[in-house]
């Protein structure tokens, strides 16, 4: 099958511009150092990709991210880099435990609670670092260990995500500010203890240096997103939602790819050499740029998204092209869902 | 099972306030006067409450969108309001041409060509009045009908979809915008020919007197959104994305309802009396307005959606909740993906 055979709107991947983007992560944080983020991209078929560059530990937003790789058989070490306070799905990753390394992530007193009435294991101090959202105040990570310890759990160390400085686009600037953040997280770790101190993400993937950090938590670097593209880190664009043009006329084209197969939150998407006007919910409604030849009913258009994370979570597979535009895997998107 | 007892992050709809709407559109559009677009809720439990009230024609905006209406039984007339090319989801269409009666949009001789060797027997010609996107040139719709015609089809009428309207706040000048608009679709219609005027939205279902359009395409009137609630239409919030909070301190809380659970192109979601801050991937952080008790660790949140078409999308069922908050049905989100 080719990428003109798909039936629209299909996720397609380049697999040469995703394994260049993988080899190049890789070669800065090989092995353990990366602990690649599953919710990027929501599929372990291409986690099985990070694996064969040498990753063997995951972070997972959702407890379905992390049951559905050890369903997959891909990699061994999970971080639930997330509070979870149901008891239904804390038991079935309490019950996945003889299955792999699974940690999660708490920030309080009540999550602690219910991950223990779970029986969960291992666990993360997820500290707070200046982003508004998870994590507990820096001053209380020590004694939410203990509390921990005393309970018969393991502490495997803090994690602190600085999400707050993924877009600022002065480098010097988000190193300073990323320095920062990283001595809130190495203060709150001496009080915490275990081996691991967890940060990052593509936009701070290469920051770390001189900090306590031994494990980066990126994922978007697989497939990119226009948005972390105007940052001018080294990873390119692999992944478009490819869509078919239904209609078109001498102002005006339509692609049927819209609001249900694109995430959203960061704006419009991008077509190539072509003017986005704007999305619906099964529509882009758009114009070739000046030079660029009018589109024709049953062209292909390739939109690439300004957010990858809930584009992929929007599609049931994913296709793997070459460089020649042929589909040579079909992916799940086999992790959605909570 | 109570609301309190769902995992969430969790569709729930308040069948009381769900059937509220539904009566309302149907007093004001009963029977086969109404299309009810299934893409606004993309659930063949809640297109059976619709079927209840009297419909039996729905709107689909995608091929999976018919079957499924067909799959599950409900509704015996389907207009497919959408330009569709590819030849195994025409296929599978015009073979179920004999379970249901089912219409296809075409605006143009390659749609007409690609129904047409796929076997559909039954069209509409989509005529573009006003709205940047799919539809013809009304000036053509009457060679389009022709065209059909000689290649032995049935034309059921004319649609044209005059969503760059459903947002205009002045009551006045919107039902001027839509005569005007409709104006339009009645000579195309003279030249078409057919017994079908269709158009229409829950934006402007009752701006239709003294047009010729003949059935209305509103979906969104059953759940309703934060968007369609400013325009002062009488029909009241049905479905939230119930979230748990799951960290909260002195200045913020946070909620497991994120980007992955709630369609984003019309801007944040609302919880009444809190203010919302921003939304990642799985979280809202947000906080209590003045006088409002702060959330705690556990509580439940009410997330209302500005767009409910896009964050239907995004789950597999909904939790059909009582007054009392029980839960006395699940319908899967079944008609989901293309």
């Amino acid at each position: 099958m080719h990428i003109n055979d798909l039936p629209t709107p299909a996720v397609v991947i380049d697999i040469a511009a995703l394994r260049k983007n993988i080899a190049t992560m890789a070669d800065v944080h090989p092995g353990k150092r990366l602990r690649p983020h599953i919710k990027a991209h929501k599929c372990s078929g291409l986690a099985a990709e990070q694996e064969g560059a040498g990753h063997s530990s995951f972070t997972c937003a959702t407890p379905r991210e992390v049951l559905g790789m050890i369903h997959a058989g891909v990699g061994n070490d999970f971080l639930l880099a997330n509070e979870v306070l149901d008891p239904r799905r804390l038991e079935a990753l309490a019950s996945a435990q003889d299955q792999a390394l699974i940690t999660l992530a708490i920030d309080s007193e009540e999550t602690l609670d219910a991950a223990e009435r779970a029986g969960i294991q291992n666990i993360m101090i997820d500290v707070n670092v200046g982003l508004p959202r998870c994590g507990c105040d820096p001053s209380i990570a020590g004694r939410l260990a203990d509390s921990a310890r005393v309970r018969g759990m393991t502490v495997r160390g803090v994690m602190g995500y600085e999400g707050h400085l993924m877009m600022v686009n002065d480098r010097e600037e988000k190193k300073k500010n990323v320095r920062d953040a990283m001595s809130i997280l190495a203060l709150a770790h001496e009080d915490v203890g275990g081996d691991i101190v967890s940060a990052g993400g593509t936009g701070t993937y290469d920051m770390f240096a001189g900090t306590t950090v031994n494990e980066v938590q990126a994922g978007s670097y697989t497939l990119m997103d226009t948005q972390y593209a105007q940052l001018g880190i080294p990873f390119v664009q692999a992944m478009w939602v490819v869509g078919t043009v239904i209609s078109s006329n001498n102002k005006w084209s339509v692609v049927d790819v819209g609001l249900k197969s694109l995430g959203m939150d960061h704006g419009n998407p991008s077509i190539d050499q072509h003017s986005v006007w704007f999305c619906s919910d099964e529509h882009i409604t758009f114009s070739a740029n000046e030079g660029t030849p009018r589109p024709q009913v049953g062209d292909r258009a390739f939109v690439a998204p300004s957010h990858i994370d809930p584009t992929m979570a929007l599609h049931e597979e994913a296709y793997v092209a070459n460089s020649f535009g042929e589909i040579i895997a079909v992916w799940p998107i086999d992790l959605r869902g909570w």
